[in-house]
């Protein structure tokens, strides 16, 4: 049942889909028509109504993706979910999982995080301006998240405070700069995975990776997603869109080299 | 601390990495020397080993991915961790969900959903061979997920057990002859997550979907993995490799069309 | 040496490049300053020349890719150099070759065309709309390729005049309808060469092939093209950019089936 | 007509297809049955026959693609099709070029080179090693190409004999070892085109292309072929196959920076 108060996503069709808060008050405007929000409190999710104009649309119960490209409040680049998910699951963390990460910007990682790690794990976020702390803040509000996440506003390269980590997530410059902070805040055996746009940075990874000594189990991939355009006569990839995100790295930590 | 009975990643380097039970009397034999498994109880996650020759290993928690490719058995085709972790992120589910699946197969989805749910959420697995049951259940109990799943030598064609599930996930020749079964089975505003090989099929779904009129927030797309030779000195795409799995397809349920 | 009348690229960087008619009274206007035409008549090809800000440019001569993208006016979708380069090589045409190609367009395909035959072969180019005749004529002329091409306003799915051709190129939307005109004109053991964006015009292909008989040797891929960044300290590939072009489909032709 | 002494591609079936010289005492053995190579003399291309077994064949005449993967003798790494003709067309040369290449190797490149050039243009091929000189030779010869090229057994990096060359072209491990010879044998505006298989090799050039101030209109790119399991029923990428090949540079020389 819809509440007074709950996020919502209103789906016309595929370029009209809008995450929106249920305000007894608030019209939600579109090129097909308005929506009264108040209408919707006490329907069924999956509910259809229909725009002043008529026009068909459904009320659906936002999930974390629709929450961070919908909703979310934008400060910085993002993490895409094709990318998030895959550093995720090699990560090898899930329910009751400890986990730091930086820079925490936006936040989409740090929400993604919150996700796996579950109602009794915890995520610390590290970031540097003061402004993106703000913004993911009320981000992770938004999606029920911030009970699950510490966010600091803190340069991670001057160190981690936490111990016994079971991962560590880096999406920043220079990560390479908070290697020497693993020795006492990832467990040995925990992951270390990073998220890096340029080639440059990858082959600077590897190179401290070597020096650094203590990772192993190193890979490096990128993924490279093809949305189609859904269509049953014409069936295809869509033309243009985004070619290329980042690197994923993920490596595990060991006691000794 | 490694207890006998874990699960360990004896790793090498990346072409000798092995899932092992850790037991006392066992020997893990590879082409680059041995090592008693029994040496391993009592250490740390993360420990340095050496094999007989004095060539170094590291003894690493195995993730869930680990286990599915280092472990588990397989009796069919399975999904890739680029598939499974972005079908799963796109449906929305998390800590608590309760979803079906079919058909279990060898059980990586099975694996990643159980993952996914945590221990307070549950999968319901449709397989219609025996055989392929008995594999994913040893599979399942080796991940330790085996609480959190309900594997049944059932046909899901002919109907879904549950009701108001959070999600349906499909990874089956025939996905369409499942819709009629999502009326008693899925929550509105719930996912209904497919993953087929073909175009053909990819463009029987759509069709199948718009007869149906009760799917909607449709999105089609595949996943290109570039994994990259580890090499500071030459950094490049591996040169062969897997060029296709699937095409993932996800969708909303609705109330009424 | 660069004459009055020449087709120059006048290159200031990435994303400023020209080609312009070398014309005495004539000046190139640009974001950076401007170019008095008539003061390249006489220098050599390669040449570095100032734009009246100071800042430096260079004429080069233009490639068909140059021409094409940034000199041939452009009346529909074209075909882009990654497809045109490997259709061209695939189908085993080259100097001497005569081929016929429908729909002609904007006349990208039927350049290339004209290009790997050499002065010595021959393009017959169909295509339905006068208009587009108009357009690729001119720009054929532009190009110095006329004389190697015959362009028809006439519809290729009611025959093809020539006899004894090599290959037989289409881009059009029904290419199946001219399989029929394959027997009279295109040389047994000759190429037939397709492009498509849909999938659904693959699989139609495909069953029409089947059904026609007399072509085989059929090969259906797709080419993703990468572009990166050109940067020494951040080389990565462009974010943003064309996702999907088309399908080549080749085959051979054959005497019986 | 096919005559004795002439390659002939010998079509079975996607898997079973093989280039063989017509040679009259000669038998082509298949897992399929048997094919007297003689019977083939006066048939025409495209011609139907039967193996022993009487599973049918198609006579096709080779195309130069045929060539290289079904009857050039192999010595190196080579560059795929889809390489070449990219790296052929970007690099403007035609009917009548005059274009150098190292290392000549195997002799794909060179053989793309000859044919795209003419009868009218020539190719002068480097390389290091005697015995792919050698290879290449025998592999031009049996494409009918070796009157275009002229093979030497010269080091690039030393010095390039020819003057006012079209287009130099170069897969070699070292290739910024070639920028300084540019001078004297590449025209002003002429391209010089790149091929390499490692990031680190890419940043090299890059790096020496900017030090060495003549080459710009620089572009880097990968192509990804996605080669389509050709099946009317079950349309979809090959599962297995390469996923990496190699760099495409391109840029044009200028007179003075």
């Amino acid at each position: 049942m819809i509440k007074e108060g709950d996020l919502a996503l209103i789906y016309v069709d595929e370029r009209r889909s809008k995450v929106v808060k249920v305000v007894k008050d608030k019209t939600l405007h579109t090129d097909r028509g308005y929506l009264k929000l108040g209408d919707l409190i006490g329907l069924e999710w999956g509910s259809k109504v229909r725009l002043s104009t008529g026009v068909t649309a459904y009320v659906l119960k936002p999930t974390l993706v629709d929450l961070m490209f919908k909703s979310f409040k934008r400060a910085t680049q993002v993490i895409y979910p094709k990318d998030l998910a895959y550093m995720v699951m090699l990560s090898g963390i899930g329910e009751g999982s400890r986990v730091a990460e930086a820079g925490v910007g936006t936040g989409f990682l740090t929400a993604v995080l919150a996700w796996a790690v579950g109602s009794r794990g915890h995520v610390y976020g590290y970031e540097i301006k003061k402004e993106y702390i703000d913004v993911a803040s009320r981000n992770l509000e938004s999606a029920g998240l911030s009970g699950r996440v510490t966010l600091k506003n803190k340069d991670i390269t001057q160190g981690i405070d936490e111990q016994e980590l079971d991962a560590v997530f880096l999406d920043m410059p220079n990560p390479w700069d908070v290697f020497p902070h693993l020795q006492n805040s990832l467990k040995p055996s925990g992951s270390l995975v990073i998220f890096v746009p340029t080639v440059n940075q990858v082959l600077k990874i590897l190179s401290h990776m070597r020096e650094f000594k203590k990772l192993t189990n190193i890979s490096v991939a990128e993924l490279i997603l093809r949305e189609y355009q859904v269509s049953q006569e014409a069936l295809r990839p869509k033309s243009i869109g985004v070619t290329h995100t980042g690197y994923v790295i993920t490596s595990r930590f060991i006691k000794e080299p």
